[in-house]
């Protein structure tokens, strides 16, 4: 029996939905429609699929927060580590071009909506005799409104349990879009796509040469490292190039069948608000949130109180570090002001307030001039390098579990309420050999900076890099 | 040569501008315009007057806020202390009652905003001989628009450098209000008000008599500790009414002087939006923000970076532990929703994160579950209680200064980096003896409590009281 292998897309970098999407947690890493990150969504709804455990592509800057969640989840997959983002075509095919055999293969980028999954799971199965045919399966979504930013797949012949690709169009204009959803003849690209192995990478070859080429060469030269897939370099030679362009919109061996699975592409906050429960008045709120004649408006409360008053069609997001307001249809510009905010080099773009690491996590509670307070979390059986400070002290107060403290030569386990002293330049390491969570409160003192840490020895290989 | 006492009024809760305004920290101590407090800015437009240091009226929850800025802005003033809020009326007679002699007094609320501080003085310059006449003095401000939320003032005769009152009338309805702006007969009644000591309370006495007795009788038991001076328990018997009701309307002494000085109460968000600089769009902005498309809106930023894309007549404003966001319009209902607030038991009703005490002041920085983490700063010249507590462990890291603690029966002087434990049932003090801040970060492990707090010796007599 072939068997099915998919491969999760998981390289965006979210920022049309800043704030709450940073780039090093973007939003396919966030809890965004509950209480499981969209990652674990992706992956769940393919439960019953009788499929291998999955691929999952992703950059550099988020492979720790990946393997964490999918850890958290309970997943065993391969994570295939970008050296860099090339659009959506070198992905699928780096990580095509490292399977075994012939299998099936399922792409899912790692940020929709699915509101049927086991809708979800009979179109797959729909459209694996197409695959097995030798098709490129892609999946066609019903239009429920004119949207203008996505692509549209127009139906030919009838072909098997779905359709010929007649042609591929990437975000008509408002009318096109109009007169084709009345018309009822073209269908949304869902960005879902199911194939045989050999199939696609021939397609690919014949259609982006040099896409394959990197691919191929990527994928030969990959190393396998704590768990990682990394690519080679040679994945940078690929040009950056959407695989709907390098090579649906080509290859004549297109097919799409019909996904009426209550599909949503969460890639604005309008399309949240529409994913998420509303009241009666239209509002979708999560976290700590009081409304007071509020209507169709999405408030997003991170950690604090959030007051709105008389708000129509507006969001509101509130996180530990950004604020953002505007009017819903308003909403997707922030991109732009991101791209700015990034310009400027300010913090508030790349990173979250509790920041992961391979160790655990920290968040940063107080920064001041030569102080920082910070909590740091070291998971179970995890621990932070043999390292050392030029430039400032640090204080630490245990807070929960027993960690084992290096300092200097010492190296003893530390109980609730036990303080830890480590002077400028002295050698001292954190760990967790225990099955819970530890927890400690870290005051630094000095000239804070967290480029100042000298690695003498990390488990994770990370003695070049910071953090 | 009659002195001229300043009473300031610091009494108001100022509910509609939460959440910046707390129960705590009302918007009169708060820097709304500038960097200057509003009560430090009345304060300030009164140099110039030959005025005697100011008699300030307020709360007993305020009491030590109040006289931490009066401190901070080097002003020496009597500090009155009510012991429960009854309105202008009790607050003035009382404050009156209090001074010898028959001074002028000049009575000022401390949350109005006067662009032209030399205009202002003129006017009560002008104000003085109808003041030494036996005329109660009001000032008269001509409206700009037709505002609905004010007291008008009719005038009547030429008097002096004023007229006589007329007629006095709150809140007309907004038909009322257009037809006398428009015929020039009514002035907005500021509630700034001059008087002789002698002819105010002969007319506090007899338009409100029950007033007048429970001024006299608070002011005869009014005891001085610490540099406040404690209002008696009779004021409690004293009628909730403001001075326009009690006296201005009743009497036949009023008078009214134009004040021209581009005063505004700073009431709403959007009196503070109308008060503030703006850009070429209109906007007003405090803090870290950044605005793209907005028009005509007030965007405060306290703690965190502000995105706000595309609003209109909006206000937003961002604080440690709260958000409001509303439309200019709306933004004053946030005095009801700030009502059910209160009657869940909010914290963000009352108090400010940064909480100010007699000794100095704190800013909680994370809370959880068996967890406080806090930062202290311990004014020069200062120390808290000795205390210790029945259900938590303390650990400390002095991060500035020198402080001195006491931990059992051992006291010493602590630098920075020095760690302090404390354990349960501990007696324990931190004092600053020296001139410059002390600043600690407190770590609570335990049953955390705000009230779990034995006060053994306290140098502020809050033996009975938490906090």
């Amino acid at each position: 029996m072939t068997t099915l292998v998919p491969v999760i897309l998981c390289g965006g970098s979210g920022t049309r939905m800043w704030p709450l999407s940073r780039r090093l947690r973007p939003k396919q890493l966030l809890p965004l429609t509950g209480t499981r990150t969209l990652l674990h969504e992706t992956i769940a709804r393919l439960d019953g699929l009788d499929a291998t455990e999955p691929v999952v592509v992703c950059g550099e800057g988020v492979r720790f927060a990946v393997a964490e969640q999918l850890a958290a989840a309970e997943v065993e997959a391969a994570i295939v580590v970008e050296p860099a983002g090339r659009n959506t075509a070198p992905a699928i095919g780096a990580a095509v071009r490292g399977l075994d055999g012939d299998p099936y293969v399922l792409v899912c980028p790692s940020d929709h909506h699915v509101a049927d999954p086991a809708a979800f799971r009979a179109a797959v199965a729909a459209g694996l005799p197409l695959a097995d045919a030798g098709h490129i399966v892609v999946f066609g979504v019903p239009p429920t409104h004119p949207a203008t930013g996505f692509g549209y797949v127009q139906c030919g012949a009838p072909l098997g349990e779905g359709f010929e690709v007649a042609t591929f169009t990437e975000k008509p204009d408002a009318t096109t879009a109009k007169a084709w959803v009345e018309a009822g003849t073209h269908w949304w690209n869902a960005g879902v796509f199911l194939f045989r192995r050999q199939a696609f990478l021939d397609e690919l070859a014949r259609h982006a040469p040099a896409v394959a080429a990197a691919c191929t060469a990527a994928a030969a030269e990959a190393q396998t490292r704590h768990g990682f897939v990394r690519l080679g370099d040679s994945f940078l030679d690929a040009p950056s190039v959407p695989v709907d362009v390098a090579v649906m919109e080509r290859t004549d061996r297109a097919a799409v069948v019909p996904l009426d699975a209550g599909w949503q592409d969460l890639g604005t906050w309008s399309a949240l608000w529409a994913a998420l429960p509303h009241d009666d008045a239209g509002n979708a709120t999560t976290g700590d949130v009081v409304l007071s004649g509020c209507r169709d408006s999405l408030v997003h409360a991170s950690r604090r109180l959030v007051v709105a008053l008389d708000l129509v069609d507006h969001v509101v997001v509130e996180t530990a570090d950004a604020v953002l307001v505007a009017p819903r249809r308003s909403a997707e510009r922030v991109k732009d002001v991101v791209a700015e905010l990034a310009a400027e080099g300010r913090d508030e773009v790349d990173s979250p307030t509790v920041v992961l690491r391979p160790w655990g996590a920290y968040e940063v509670l107080h920064a001041a001039d030569g102080l920082l307070v910070k909590r740091l979390v070291v998971a179970p059986g995890e621990g932070l390098s043999l390292q050392l400070h030029a430039k400032r002290r640090e204080r630490w107060v245990v807070v929960r579990g027993r960690p084992v403290v290096t300092v200097g030569d010492v190296t003893r386990e530390y109980g609730v309420g036990e303080q830890v002293a480590i002077e400028i330049g002295q050698p001292h390491r954190l760990e967790n050999p225990h099955a819970t969570p530890a927890e400690l409160v870290e005051v630094q003192l000095g000239d804070v900076d967290e480029k100042d840490v000298v690695r003498l020895r990390d488990r994770y290989d990370r003695l070049g890099d910071h953090g």
